[in-house]
């Protein structure tokens, strides 16, 4: 087929493609490889709704990182990845234990209630991370049907506050669940970043220590969209193919979601992104930490650095370099890095920073 | 940034984009054009969940086909537009009618009723085609609680059985729809190849006769993925934004769904890939038609061809060239040609065609 | 306790309670001995939610009618009872096969679908009547995802239209479905006037034959309100006290509802309810038959006469007895009878059928 | 029609009548000029479905109370009533904010997220009460799409903790709500209770000051069941009969639900039942108060007594009175009174409480 960087198109660019902020890693584009692997896969016909030659290789490469049972489901987005893998996960009337913090809890719409029917269960974490005994907060009362019944624990690797579970962690709460007959999702919107950091495979800490079901992040890691509900333990889960649908996360053409996480995952992409941005993280908390007056809130683990600084500080700055607001009244602000961040980027940040709080 | 084209990727081909069948248009990849409008978006940052200034653009785009009022939200698939649409355009009350063959009720595993909450009242319809009077074999009991409550049709143009409403006819669902009180929404899954069996611009079947929200279609005229719920009639809907996100429909990196469609319609790209589609149709249909003992069954007045013919030689043809049985009992098949079809292709089946029924 | 006959109220008699009507055996009120069993279950204090005493030895009052794997849960009402009992016949994904004038399809306000996630595949009946023929017509696709996978269908009996499916056919529905994979729910929202009708056990035709859950109907048997899910086969469901709970139907002074129904069912006052039920729908076929101009539209095997006649005669007999058109288009009403329908009064509605039609 | 007390009933009687305890007003039966008020209400017909007489007068009589505005739903139970009430003051996408202790949140299996696609952010409270700051804690983001949209504020009164809002607190409350666009529900299962205890009419702790819609329990006041969603501000609501039916709690032969609320209504039975068990409470609290060891954990301001005392002592006592732990790990118990509990109940508990707490 025709070379994709010769071929006229009717779409003009409106963006400067050199301005790069902290608000998001969702606010960065695909890395080129990416859409490379996504110009190898087009042309010609292929089944859709993935039955296609690159959803079917995609299997492999799963396997590849997450052993021989691993079967991905390729979805859309986050929060559909979520939402498929707890229903999966749970009759009509089970509940899901998580932690208040959890971007299934406050992120997604109310998504997993009204499309998924769930129940969240809820426990505050000084951290963003889940224990045992902080599940037995709401691990209790299944064969009282006044309750909704826990069936799930959902954990986010790495957090959405950026900290970092060990495998070890994990295995715990993993052992916890499964003895009260529970189940154990992992929210990996960002698994490629708690990888990186703890410089282990992906299984270490996933199907090694007893994570049923997974939902691999594409999206944040540079892919163009797409993420994968990866079923990491067959039995946990029936009628996968059907959920997806009826969620309305079935892409027909769906070798282009599956080449770009084979893109990612076959060889080490998703590990190069994420590893610089972890390390652009670390790059910047070192240059905050030496910054009097500005407060690292959490441990910087992966690819966020969560500080508290005068809010009017936060403002100017904001007008400089997108970021946003975590907690407006507490003047709590995040910032992300991402696949794409420059060393030269966190160095801007880093003297605006100065010159903001020195004003 | 870099040259997709040049770009090292670890993916690999997996297929032979020499192959082509008769399918469906899902089966097609995606229009070169629509990978380079991809790549022009592509680098520096944008802000994520529409934003971002392609969101933007999209916005005047849409004005330019469907007026000042219009206002398109981009989703990821067929099935998600029409459950967002439909959601926007009722209370949790509210039931839609639609024909008994449309897609939202046999092909989206009940994601409209699951997701949704819907009731569908459906009616058989000979040719996929709505009218006044077949609406009105639900269109009734609006205060009688024990009864859904129809405040919408649905119509899907072209229909799922390949044929075209025209103008007039739309016109008149719409009056009859608004003068009992109901909305009107359009699944124009192929909506391109409809304006182009019709040459008339899209408006003229839509917003001028008084259809209210569109799902507007792109990954069936050529893009990658990506449709849009456009809201044609602002005092129809509300909470769009809320509605797509709760769904699971909301992109993260949405710049990259907002290209493709800008790429299919700022110009024409979205017509010449439907006329041409259209033109294959022709092509095959008027080959069959050469061929005693194989029926055309509805007008092809799209990029469909149904036709019926002995079952054995159905199933001999499917070794040779992939398509689907429509009514495995009845004999009927569905041919469907898309942007990507060739002049050969068509030729090549229709001769393996009289071979088989030769046989 | 006091004797509530003597007890004073600040209620007052609002109705006169000799006028009877045609229009529905919801009209009626509660048979004096459904009062008399609440006043003996009063006073004191019992287990709420349904681990009291009565709901106890209701278990026993069923086994004596469907053996003893027989299990009831009690609810509320009939939709509450149908959607309780096909939530948990089905799984997340599931599909409910049954007749378009079905009550779960036409009369529950989509509650199927808004509360129970289910998808109805309706099929057209000529007597409200599924077959095995009628069932195919919506069976298959099982593995299909992008259809709603049918698990159960669904039968009412009797049905809506005052036929009774004979054990011999309900036997061939179950064993159809069975060998499908699919269960079988009956709606016996009357099934107290089919066993009257068939003058068989009820067991006979439900799990004698296959049925695996059924709605119990107490209401329209002579209640004050309540029915039961009634699960004859345990292997088909889990989870139904959760079911329960969550669809809103859990009572808590649930021993009011229990002794109700073992009033109905400890010896026969249900069966003397439907059995006179049913005499008096045949006095008022006979006599109607005797009337020109008036058709019966359906064979009269329960309590509910089907008629066609002149839409004026309708609209004056509607000023003298209560009833209520069934197909106001084609003239058809239906004419029900209830445990407290006199002679008189079928013989009072006859003779001013008979001088309306003359007029 | 037959007196019923003199009419034989195939029910037996299962229960002692005089055994009574302080699990919860759903443990007591209902009082006996509730079934009076059923026997009156009974014989002859009446329209179904809410068109009854005694449903027209119940509108009357819920006027003297609330004013002239206000239309009462009867529905059968409490968390119908709050699902019903909550459906019809939310869009789809709207969200609650409710004290983490409500009954909404821990007692409803879920029915509020799994049947009314309800979103629920809870607030911690100390005592069971929510005020504007606690409030503000979820009430925020509206135009986020990301965040479930808080579109009400419910509260219970009395509490879940048996803590009793004044109106000015409520009044506070609805202030704070409506400024900020959010609507007020109050969950009243035990409003009589609350209205006993500040001594002032129902009203001026919910139109008076505010509140939007309310759930008006009867069945913990003494009725058999039965509940009514209130409608105080019409503009807050749509659709009420639609919403009523679609959820499952559309009674059929609803006079008897009417005329038991019209038996508590029309003159005082609802405040004689609620000052007893109130005045049961502060008699069983105050000899608590007189045993050392035994801590009252919050104001007994109506029919509930918590208290913690040892785990030891609890169980064995509970082998003489029936009650629930309230929080088993920390000892936590919960005492309630009731419409039927006598003075001789409570200072046979107490006694029993002294002994054990003796041994």
């Amino acid at each position: 087929m025709a070379d994709p960087a010769t071929v006229r198109t009717d779409a003009r660019r409106h963006h400067d493609p050199q301005v790069r902020g902290f608000a998001s890693d969702n606010y960065a584009g695909a890395h080129p490889e990416i859409l490379a692997a996504i110009a190898l896969a087009n042309g010609g016909h292929q089944v859709a709704y993935g039955e296609d030659d690159y959803t079917g290789h995609l299997q492999r490469v799963m396997h590849s990182h997450f052993g021989p049972t691993a079967e991905a489901f390729p979805v859309f987005n986050g929060t559909g990845a979520n939402v498929v893998a707890l229903q999966a996960l749970t009759d009509r009337w089970g509940a899901v234990i998580c932690a208040e913090s959890a971007h299934i809890n406050v992120d997604e719409g109310g998504a997993p209630e009204r499309m998924g029917g769930l129940k969240l269960l809820t426990v505050p974490t000084p951290d963003g991370k889940l224990t045992p005994e902080l599940i037995d907060r709401q691990a209790y009362g299944w064969d009282d049907e006044h309750r909704a019944m826990p069936q799930v624990v959902s954990i986010t690797q790495n957090t959405e506050l950026g900290t970092v579970y060990t495998p070890d962690e994990i295995r715990a709460i993993c052992d916890h669940a499964h003895e009260r007959g529970m189940k154990v999702h992992l929210d990996g919107a960002r698994i490629a970043n708690a990888a990186a950091s703890l410089d282990v495979p992906m299984r270490t800490f996933t199907n090694t220590v007893g994570v049923d079901v997974l939902s691999f992040g594409g999206t944040k890691n540079g892919a163009l969209f797409g993420e994968a509900v990866v079923v990491l333990n067959p039995d946990a889960v029936r009628a996968m193919k059907h959920l997806r649908k009826l969620s309305m996360q079935l892409a027909s053409k769906m070798r282009f979601v599956s080449v770009q996480l084979e893109a990612l995952l076959a060889k080490d992409l998703w590990l190069r992104n994420a590893r610089h941005a972890n390390a652009m993280a670390q790059r910047l908390a070192e240059g905050v930490r030496a910054i009097d007056g500005v407060e690292i809130l959490y441990p910087v683990q992966a690819n966020a650095v969560f500080a508290r600084l005068p809010h009017a500080v936060s403002e100017r700055l904001q007008e400089r370099f997108r970021f946003y607001f975590w907690d407006e009244t507490a003047g709590d602000v995040r910032w992300m890095c991402s696949f794409d961040t420059r060393e030269d980027d966190v160095d801007a940040f880093l003297q605006a920073l100065k010159e903001e709080m020195a004003r």
